[in-house]
């Protein structure tokens, strides 16, 4: 058999927001998967804020661009639909790195078998437990090294990782304060592991809320903003913090300069230790973290001291829509694309 | 016995790089030390770039300032005039922290006593051997973690913590690139474990040069200067690059705020760990690291592949003139000031 699929080029490097000049959705014909190869469709595909860094390809990064004219790539489930492996067969689910197109042949290994726990959806093989939510367990628990009773700093807290990093943290005995960008969004982390959460939208001072709701200052933080953010945590950082840098999202659509956190001094007038990671590096480097996550992470989800939230849009035609709302705030946890 | 001394007071907190005004000498008579007290007459003091924040009392800093109207402190070597204490006597010669000062009267235990290996000056116990020694060695070996082969960017490195950064790379097998600030340093270094040296002020990119010095990206970034060469480091690092926080200098007589490193993502994007610290916290929390110092550097100095340079101004009345040297590259090595 073969089917008729699309899937979404990067044409151009964006400016900015991305556009959809940016980008050309293609109509693709493949045939029958030759030996050793599988026809899988996706039903669903995780969209993710560090996608935008690597449609350009920043200055010196070791996460490699997406190449102009092809498909995009990023993690999905999908289908197996048609199976020239032995190791495959119809109907078996599967989370590949083969996101942005509605189907696609690839050799055998390249594929991951998975089976959902009860009551577990599919789609949480792209958040909780997936390359989010190591992120943030390996970021938070490795990165962070918390001690009970200690304060952390969370941005970007109603997002995937953000919102898995505070519940974590409210595991590990940690006090927990939020940023987030609406009421709603208050709401819902300060149900979930936020002991307290701020509007950074809605307050007139970033750096007086975090004040107030943190008057013994902060021991870590978990950055998935950047900016005056960051700027704020070294304000309100205690001696001996540690910096989590997973992300800086408030700056991936800069044309140009931004200038960087003015206080950055404050790394050595309080002996602060920033560190910057990518999941897959860290977990590779740090024997025993992913099976400490896939441990735990299931746990802590049939204890109930873990939940999430998805966003969906539906359908890859408008996966880049789903895309652009991670940058102004659209998405309460996960952000999924359906696409069957 | 009782002797006139002068000592100088800090009256007023200096906007931009201090000014006469700031300061004030005064004449004190003391008498003789009372039960458990010893007068000391210093021989030298030390006047390191970390004073400068102190006169201001930075942003949350752990570093406590100097009060107002009240005399500096800092680290001195000082001879014994008269002890009330069992443990010393006069000829003895002291380490203090009562710098800014011609003589003192202490509790015997804010005392250090010295001995001088041959060869050695007891002036080295405010440089090789002491405080900036130390910082270098730890700073260096505990947070650079380094490997043999991999490549340091040092900056300030004909300071007293850079020149002694150098030579310990050297003798850790790493590749040094050096920056400073005149083609004379340039010399002075590349004869001293630097194996590329870089006039930051003579050059026409700084980046580029760092480049052309290192084209295979730095692995370890020693800052001293901050600023410009941070943003430089954080361009040409590689992924997992260790970054030394251990001073700022090119920022700490700024009038209002210098925007940070505009490249500051890259700590993200090559999974780079930034430290800061402050030499006595973190020896106090890495057990053995002082002890491995005082064993490894008189060592190294014995075996002559640790040498250093002073520059010596005369008098308390030139104290000030000697530290605001420190900023406009006035320093060849350890800058000192001879008392008597």
């Amino acid at each position: 058999m073969s089917v008729k699929f699309r899937q979404l080029h990067l044409m151009s490097r964006p400016k900015g927001m991305p556009t959809l000049e940016n980008f050309e959705m293609r109509t693709i014909e493949v045939g029958a998967p030759g030996p050793g190869e599988v026809l899988v469709r996706n039903r669903w595909m995780s969209v993710d804020p560090y996608m935008r860094p690597r449609m350009i390809g920043m200055e010196d990064s070791y996460i490699p661009p997406f190449n102009l004219g092809e498909a995009m790539d990023g993690t999905a489930v999908g289908e197996v639909i048609e199976s020239a492996d032995p190791a495959f067969e119809p109907g078996d689910l599967v989370l590949s790195i083969m996101g942005w197109r509605e189907a696609f042949v690839v050799p055998a290994g390249q594929l991951e078998k998975i089976c959902c726990p009860s009551g577990i959806g599919e789609q949480a093989y792209l958040g909780v437990l997936g390359m989010p939510g190591l992120t943030a367990y390996s970021g938070l628990l490795q990165l962070g090294q918390p001690t009970p009773g200690e304060t952390v700093f969370v941005s970007g807290a109603a997002g995937a990782v953000g919102s898995y990093v505070c519940q974590i943290a409210k595991i590990k005995d940690l006090k927990v304060v939020a940023s987030v960008g609406s009421d709603e969004k208050c709401a819902w982390v300060l149900d979930h592991g936020a002991d307290h959460a701020i509007n950074y939208k809605a307050v007139p001072s970033l750096l007086e809320a975090v004040r107030t709701a943190a008057p013994q200052g902060i021991d870590i933080y978990f950055d998935n903003v950047g900016a005056e953010h960051l700027e704020v945590a070294l304000a309100t950082a205690n001696q001996f913090a540690r910096f989590v840098e997973c992300g800086m999202i408030a700056t991936y659509n800069d044309v140009g300069r931004r200038p960087g956190p003015y206080n950055i001094m404050n790394i050595v007038l309080k002996s602060i230790r920033m560190e910057g990671f990518i999941n897959s590096t860290l977990a590779e480097r740090t024997p025993g973290l992913k099976e400490a996550f896939l441990r735990d992470m299931p746990q802590w989800i049939f204890e109930g001291r873990i939940k999430w939230e998805e966003t969906v849009v539906d359908g890859i035609e408008n996966a880049l829509d789903g895309f652009l709302q991670l940058f102004t705030g659209g998405n309460m946890g996960k952000m999924l694309v359906k696409i069957v």
